[in-house]
């Protein structure tokens, strides 16, 4: 490893960004963000919608992950993820479509609000500003305007709390501010163990960065925790620079686990880290037992983590906080700048220069 | 390699249940599957559902992803796919809800099918029948009987052509056949190219397999074919016993593209399969495009496939018999029966030993 990762200077030697800010703050995001997306003015006519779409990408869309598994067995109205241009067709007035984009100038999140608009939906966008915030201001729709610099991925709390409490504004979601503040108090909690300062040896994100380093990470977590498990694999990806991927409980049953043998190097180049959420749900606490006891048996050694916290919301957040900070060491690890995301940039003015055709001579 | 794959005679002899029949049966069943999906009588009720969701788990529920894939920008209502236990809180008596298990045995559909019941929801059933049939039978619901005798995920055909014909019957989907006919046409013609008797040099299928021997394989797809790739992904799991993982575009290009770069051994551990589909939106193949020019960046040698076909579905189709068939020569590779699933015979009798408790000493 290039740098101490026992303190914060050390760290900071490959995080010039200070991502180690960000992380610092995040729990302590959770109830204003939420109780802002409350006090967001918006029109009468946007309750009683018949389904949600939150339309976005990356980090904006995993928001809306979040809010559907949360609220999927207490919410009447259908909440979709639209990770694409356009809209689906069923997109119609009766529907509320939150375009949701940090930089307010992601091209799929504006191809889908321009359809919202010919749809005749209900709009909201929530941005820092952007195209986004241009169109939706210029054409009258509420805006929520995130105030917090941050590469997206960071800017989680703001695209997540601001987004239920819209939800609770408008009666899709019950009033959540004591699983808010659990949350935030779980994850404040949570940061004790996980800076920089708590060596290897009593630092569960570093223990684990060490037994991820050198491997692809592959990510188990069902029911509430299926949207965490998707946030740690682009942690992975994103800070880590790292290949990652993740699965669904129950799902990853009736397929993956038969996929444990082939090829054979995948025992000394994969980490399973399955996430768990004991008592929540019998079934899921079994089936990631056995699903651990198959890797074991095809050579594996999993590693099973346990979601703390008494509601659904603050579980969801504890595995979030460790995830977030497990994909910080491995970046160092890794000897790499958590920051930047240059294939990002890459592909942006590839695409542009595709569009535009080529430059004369 | 432990047979001559260039026979029939010679892949049998790893394939003793004959998956090299279901293979070629395939592309002949689309359309009269289509054509008993219509035919089944139905509750003049059950038109005009707000929503459709349909309940299942591997095999079953990717049937669900194609149909929502294949009509997402020409149907009215949404189509959703649960996979899990249970059912979302706002499926109720306006909602249609396919309770799909070739089975009829999978405990999470049938947790699914007892609460629809629960929530008055439109019910219809699609199985071979097991406990499924029973119920649904014994409770008067319309039950749609496969009648055919294969693996779950070799029934493809049967988990998805009777789901598009029901919602051809009430007015979901538009009257789909020509669209069918080339699909199964289109698969045919592939036939000829992937079967045993074309060597490795002539036989995409075999020189795929070839190339993702001793790999973990990794298939992006988007819009239509993002549950193609899924299919890709759990064929490499169940037929040849092997890591795989799917991912979306353009979502992918908003974090997997920045992570290709750790660990180094993933240039000799990872292939990625890009499932491309030309012409028919133009910025996924761009996006396609330039990410297989990251993966070249960064040391890999992705390896890009087009589908063929003129309709959405035949392009879905060609594809999916083609990733049908990789998966099989990939297991023969491997030198294992493409057919049993030990794994999943564990879980079942590991879920259920838990179940009941202890066994009295």
């Amino acid at each position: 490893m290039a740098v101490d990762w026992n303190s914060a200077e050390g760290c900071r030697a490959l995080d010039p960004a200070d991502m180690l800010g960000r992380l610092l703050e995040f729990p302590a995001q959770f109830r204003p963000a939420y109780d802002a997306g409350r006090r967001l003015s918006l029109p009468a006519g946007y309750k009683h919608s018949r389904q949600v779409v939150v339309a976005g990408m990356g980090g904006s869309a995993i928001a809306g992950d979040y809010v559907a598994a949360l609220l999927r067995d207490r919410c009447r109205v259908p909440v979709f993820v639209w990770r694409d241009y356009g809209l689906p067709a069923f997109a119609g007035p009766d529907t509320l479509v939150v375009a949701s984009s940090y930089s307010g100038n992601t091209e799929e999140t504006l191809s889908a609000f321009d359809r919202a608009r010919r749809a005749g939906a209900r709009i909201i966008a929530l941005t820092t500003g952007g195209e986004l915030g241009r169109r939706a201001e210029a054409a009258g729709y509420p805006v929520f305007k995130i105030d917090y610099q941050a590469p997206p991925r960071a800017a989680l709390a703001y695209s997540l709390f601001p987004l239920l409490g819209i939800l609770t504004a408008l009666e899709v979601a019950p009033d959540l501010t004591a699983e808010v503040d659990e949350a935030g108090a779980v994850a404040a909690g949570l940061l004790e163990t996980v800076r920089p300062e708590r060596p290897e040896g009593s630092n569960p994100a570093k223990a684990l960065a060490r037994a991820a380093h050198g491997r692809v990470v592959v990510v188990y977590g069902g029911g509430s925790l299926e949207p965490v498990a998707r946030r740690w694999k682009t942690q992975v990806n994103e800070n880590s620079k790292g290949w990652a991927f993740f699965e669904a409980l129950p799902e990853l049953n009736h397929n993956a686990v038969v996929g444990f043998t082939y090829p054979p190097a995948a025992r000394d180049t994969v980490l399973v880290i399955g996430l768990g959420s004991p008592g929540e749900a019998a079934e899921l606490d079994a089936r990631l037992e056995v699903t651990a006891e198959l890797l074991r048996q095809a050579g594996h050694e999993p590693r099973i983590l346990a979601a703390r916290g008494n509601s659904r919301l603050a579980r969801m957040m504890h595995l979030t906080v460790l995830g977030d900070w497990f994909s910080y060491y491995l970046a160092l690890l890794n000897g790499v700048d958590p920051t930047p995301v240059p294939p990002i940039d890459f592909l942006k003015a590839e695409l542009a220069r595709r569009r535009e055709g080529p430059s004369p001579a």
